[in-house]
């Protein structure tokens, strides 16, 4: 595996992949990698097959942190990391430093003003325009065919591949499924930082999802309804202060007033559970 | 000569173009081709060679026209503009619609904020914003290695250097010296805009600009008194409005105080001259 913390040996990197014929397939990352991380980079080595390659960056982005959030205290074990990229067979680890990502007189920024404008955006307030930005930088740089992206972020997911369309990128974006914890705990870099009372109840969020989801099983029409049940299901969570939990289409991300069999539904919950803020969402059909 | 009004086809072109040993050199234009685009593209030739490739773009593009601009009247005379692209050995002409290139819930911009706001940015909400949008597209799906802008518009080629810089684009950026008619006016396609009288005073505008140059070369430090030469200059030009006559660093497009053995300092203009909005700019040294 080759590692580059600067932008120049990439780019030759890169160069040098144009003459090959498989593709160059992306997983784009914070760092504090875990088996949900694994899996992507697994889809990714399947994908990229013998002949294409598998890059993985990793980029704390300090451009998507509001400055009450946890930039500081996000994780960064990096040893870690870079072992779980040999052992999935990365060809590729590109890890810039923030000056080599960011000129100090920098003014130009990738904006998103439909979709990042509710949900986490409400809260996090610029983080979507820091996120395009960093991923279309990393693109320009890394030149992808492919990018891979976990659904456990899917407003990011719903983002980019609207800037990827808009500014005619020429890349192909795919989601991948969320990985869970077996007591359905989406993975998450921030799990760690949650105290073991909070890990304890951590589950309850996505129970509350599956809660809506039978409902919506059972006939349950009234995205009203249902999405007063989920709210209510997640305050009730010890420590819990519930940021959000809509019912929206999953790719306008615009609200729905009723389940159809047409409509292609997802939850989307935020909460702040402690001092740890989570995210998760499901796929609710009729 | 390869012509694609869409970009499907360009995509395979480019794709095609990764196995040649030459650049990909791009010159982007809004047509109305004259000969100042007639030179950027000779210099494309050249830096293309015989491995390489041209590629010219025409797009009047709505999202840089403000909605009191001159979107609509905007000359368009594609015949001529192909057969100069045929006679200077253009390899691919991108003639896109509009359509072709929005989506009508188009929610993606890139954005400037610090060198875009000034001289032609202040007048023209928006209008670089759109500039870095399309050229961010363009390049997007032509993924040129070097692409060559004229120095009339002097703003926006920092603008774009500017952009590139940031957002790491893996694309170089030449700038091509201003093309002039014998009396110094500047070549631009709103040049055939102008009224018989207008276009009998215009080139009062470069002669306005070689007196300030020509006041520095004397000895002149001072960029107050230069900058009220070059507005008193400009103003007594028949059907004139200055909308601005600044002299600035021609990087950072930040004013300066003294002209300097070491400043790279910059006058630059927009006059309305009748109903037309005609720029010019010229370097000011010591």
């Amino acid at each position: 595996m080759k590692t580059a913390a600067r932008i120049g040996p990439v780019t030759l990197w890169r160069k040098k992949a144009e003459g090959t014929s498989g593709p160059v397939v992306f997983v784009p990352t914070m760092g504090a990698l875990h088996e949900g991380h694994a899996s992507l980079i697994r889809r990714a080595r399947r994908l990229a097959g013998r002949k294409g390659s598998v890059v993985v960056s990793i980029f704390v982005n300090p451009t998507q942190f509001g400055p009450k959030e946890d930039l500081a205290k996000y994780p960064r074990p990096f040893a870690q990391d870079l072992a779980l990229c040999k052992r999935e067979g990365v060809d590729l680890l590109f890890h810039p430093t923030p000056e080599e990502m960011y000129e100090g007189d920098s003014s130009v920024k990738v904006c998103e003003s439909s979709l990042s404008t509710g949900l986490c955006g409400a809260s996090r307030l610029g983080h979507f325009n820091g996120v395009c930005t960093v991923v279309a930088m990393l693109f320009q740089i890394i030149r992808p065919d492919i990018a891979i992206f976990g659904e456990k972020d899917w407003q990011q997911v719903a983002v980019i591949r609207r800037m990827v369309r808009d500014l005619k990128m020429p890349v192909k974006i795919l989601s991948h499924a969320t990985v869970r914890e077996e007591d359905g705990l989406a993975l998450s870099s921030r799990n760690r930082l949650l105290s073991p009372e909070s890990r304890l109840v951590a589950p309850r969020i996505y129970q509350a999802l599956l809660t809506a989801l039978m409902a919506a099983e059972a006939g349950e029409t009234s995205v009203a309804r249902l999405r007063r049940r989920l709210t209510s299901d997640l305050a009730v969570i010890p420590r819990t202060v519930v940021d959000y939990a809509e019912i929206v289409d999953e790719s306008t991300l615009l609200p729905l007033q009723k389940l159809t069999p047409g409509s292609a539904a997802r939850a989307l919950v935020a909460v702040q559970l402690g001092s740890v803020r989570l995210i998760d969402n499901l796929g609710i059909s009729r």
